[in-house]
């Protein structure tokens, strides 16, 4: 028989059986669950994909896994994007791309989700189909060889160019840079006191390898020279509202010209063609900038004096005292986002957990990233709630066979552990992380007095409860 | 008669007699303590020069103010520098200039000393004779005549410079930088636990406008060109201990040659030549980075693929964890202190001062800073601990005529002031602050998870506790 995606998504628990897909087959795997040798981790795959986690678990890529998985086998998948009946193109998400669904999705028009945290730690360069997702609108489709990207505000005139021109016009450069929504964490400030926004948890930030033009590069060619009087450069998504108005955002234009920005015209995400999610065919990405400025399906570049008129740039990503409310904000006293502070959360273990006290020792995982290239010099951890605190081993790229970021751009984020003994006696453990970068900048402890009324910047020490069984 | 300055500076209290000096004379000004329009503040110059707080409060350029002066008269000032009698040439410290008696004194010898906190947010530019002074060795007297600045390790070969030469080859840039020394407020650690360290109150920063060579200027004259694999530039100071060594640090090269890195060999501080203790004939000025890489009596540059050896680089000026002590810390696994991260204090009110409930409402005062030139964008006051915050009216630079700072080139400070309701009823207040800067890093909430052993970096909110009286 052929299945659809949606046939193998209804497919996730032991109750309804667990389905998988691999290479166009669908896998009954129900049986197989208690047998894993990897145990319940399996569960994350259940209804969707196997590929993304045997990319992450390479042990899988041997002959005999891909025997035992045959054994599983009720049918295709429907080859495709085979549509659910009910959607019509009167939905403007119609289009969208089938996604992972091991995600955790916030809303699903526009698509916004993240993945199970512990996916984070568990590789340095996250999957593209985990990599969380931000839209602000409909995924357009667009067809790459209908596709221009305009250039305005240079002396060479609107300039422009086919995404063929780009590609090879242009030296393809790659970036390893971490992506963060404002919004990352920020169900932390929303047990404070309710905030505006997505109820993001601490997966809203994720770590890719990018590969396009230098956006410096294209703006050369272009007219750009030293001395103009413009400020900024403006980007416009193809992405639309129903009046046809485009998501839009601004970065400085010092960041875009600079030797040592790392700004691309990416049109690849971990060496393929960016997935429809990311901006398909061709997106901005500025390291060390939050994510919200990184426009996604690019179809136009303004260099002006002025920042981006867009509501994301003017009303929107800012920061605010906690004292300021829906009634007193003026959006114009506060900068729009553009570095983001330093950050880091626990991934492993998870809130609630139950550690076994014969082992006598907890392992803490997690990420740690700060703006602007920033490097995370240092992570403390804490078993006992802040009163005492351990630094924790750093596993920067290198590790990943990557070279040392140079100065002040570290775009990648830092993957951290901690192996320390059980205190003797403790029933319960508050485990707690922050992080320091190049510049010492540290998080604050508490989030009541960063809470903001639209719960960005949400950067406060990650706190974990578990307990510890009896032995 | 005539008087030395030590035969003034004692006397600094109505008990002693209160004398201050203007203009080469010296004037016993005890009976006019009380009615001085000004009040109290007045006993801030007891035992020093005049001059430096006229220039602060200009009210006092009045020629009725010089006739009451005059009426107070009681002899001249020795000129030049009347040394003790008990100075000799056997100590180090024999040649290091005279200093005002305002400034408090946390070591001798070097001299280490900060001006009452209250100077600080009284004007945007800090008097030279108030800028805090911090010094690790003897000031050398240099004459500058023959004063050379060797530089090392360029196409050109050592290249020597005469002041003359660095004064008239290069043009002239001013900066408005601010400079903290990495150990400011390092007193609020001591209350923690006992650090390794001068106990400095709030006031190790002050803002001066710099002039001088720009630091690329001279590197490009001695061959400096791109793509080169040096990393660091050093610097040594003519300031040398008793085994002859000199004091070093160095800096990115990066920030070093970079036209937006504003570092300059100053020769100027104020529109003046630089005072003895602020690195006289020339210093460098790294804006944005700590104090201690901002080297005085420059003497040698060297560009170098390796930072500098030195004490204060390798052993010195690092962040560890609260749970690094003496007997486990290795210098090695922490970076160099350079951009410091955000911070802030209050000036005014001073702890445990008592307000008067009748006039309703309190001033806040103080200063807010950040390091990598990341302009201050909101400073929060709280009057109740932190509980509810209000945002302060920020004083930039521009309100003191300067032009608002380029993006990332704030390196000047930001002066803040809060006026507020008292809160009806309340007899004590908890008043407290926090800054934000650019990239919207926010100060810690407190100081015991950033303790460190050498008590440096300590930028939690600052928190003052005052009385309200009851009318």
């Amino acid at each position: 028989p052929v299945y659809t995606q949606d046939d193998v998504t209804k497919h996730r628990t032991l109750e309804d059986g667990v389905w998988v897909t691999y290479n166009g087959s669908v896998y009954d795997i129900t049986d197989f669950v208690a047998v894993h040798p990897g145990g319940d981790k399996i569960m994350l795959a259940a209804g969707g994909a196997l590929e993304p986690f045997w990319a992450l678990y390479a042990v899988h890529n041997q002959e005999h896994v891909l025997e035992i998985l045959a054994e599983y086998k009720v049918g295709e998948l429907c080859p495709g994007d085979c549509k659910e009946e009910g959607a019509t193109s009167a939905d403007p998400y119609s289009s969208d791309p089938p996604r992972h669904p091991a995600l955790r999705v916030n809303s699903q028009k526009p698509f916004n989700a993240e993945p199970p945290s512990e996916i984070l730690s568990e590789n340095f360069i996250t999957p593209s189909a985990f990599f969380f997702k931000r839209n602000h609108l409909p995924v357009p489709r667009v067809d790459p060889h209908a596709y221009r990207l305009e250039i305005h505000g240079l002396p060479r005139g609107p300039v422009c160019l086919s995404l063929e021109e780009i590609k090879t016009k242009f030296p393809k450069h790659t970036v390893t840079a971490t992506l963060q929504c404002a919004g990352n964490r920020r169900s932390d400030m929303n047990r404070v006191k309710q905030v505006k926004g997505l109820n993001w948890g601490i997966s809203a930030i994720s770590n890719a390898t990018w590969g396009g033009a230098r956006l410096r590069d294209v703006l050369v060619y272009a007219g750009y020279l030293p001395g103009s009087s413009a400020r900024h450069v403006q980007f416009e998504g193809l992405d639309v509202d129903p009046t046809g108005t485009p998501y839009g955002a601004s970065i400085l234009l010092g960041k875009a010209v600079s030797e040592e920005g790392d700004v691309l015209l990416a049109y690849e995400m971990n060496g393929e063609d960016l997935p429809a999610d990311h901006g398909y065919p061709l997106r901005v990405v500025v390291p060390g900038v939050v994510g919200a400025r990184n426009v996604k399906w690019l179809g136009k570049i303004v260099v002006s004096e002025e920042e981006s008129q867009s509501h994301w740039q003017q009303n929107d990503y800012k920061g605010f005292s906690p004292g300021t409310d829906w009634d007193t904000v003026d959006f114009k006293t506060a900068p729009a986002i553009q570095e983001l502070p330093v950050q880091s959360a626990i991934t492993v273990p998870q809130e609630g957990v139950v550690l076994g006290a014969g082992q006598g020792t907890v392992t803490v995982q997690g990420y740690a990233w700060s703006g602007g290239g920033r490097e995370v010099v240092r992570v403390d951890v804490s078993l006992d709630g802040g009163r005492t605190w351990n630094v924790a081993r750093l596993q920067h790229g290198e590790e990943g066979g990557a070279a040392p970021a140079p100065p002040n751009r570290s775009w990648a984020w830092t993957l951290w552990e901690l192996r320390a003994p059980l205190p003797p006696g403790a029933r319960e453990l508050e485990i707690v992380c922050k992080a320091v970068d190049s510049s010492y900048n540290v998080q604050p402890d508490t989030v009541a007095p960063i809470w903001n009324l639209r719960g960005v910047l949400s950067n406060a020490w990650h706190r974990v409860r578990v307990r510890v069984s009896e032995d």
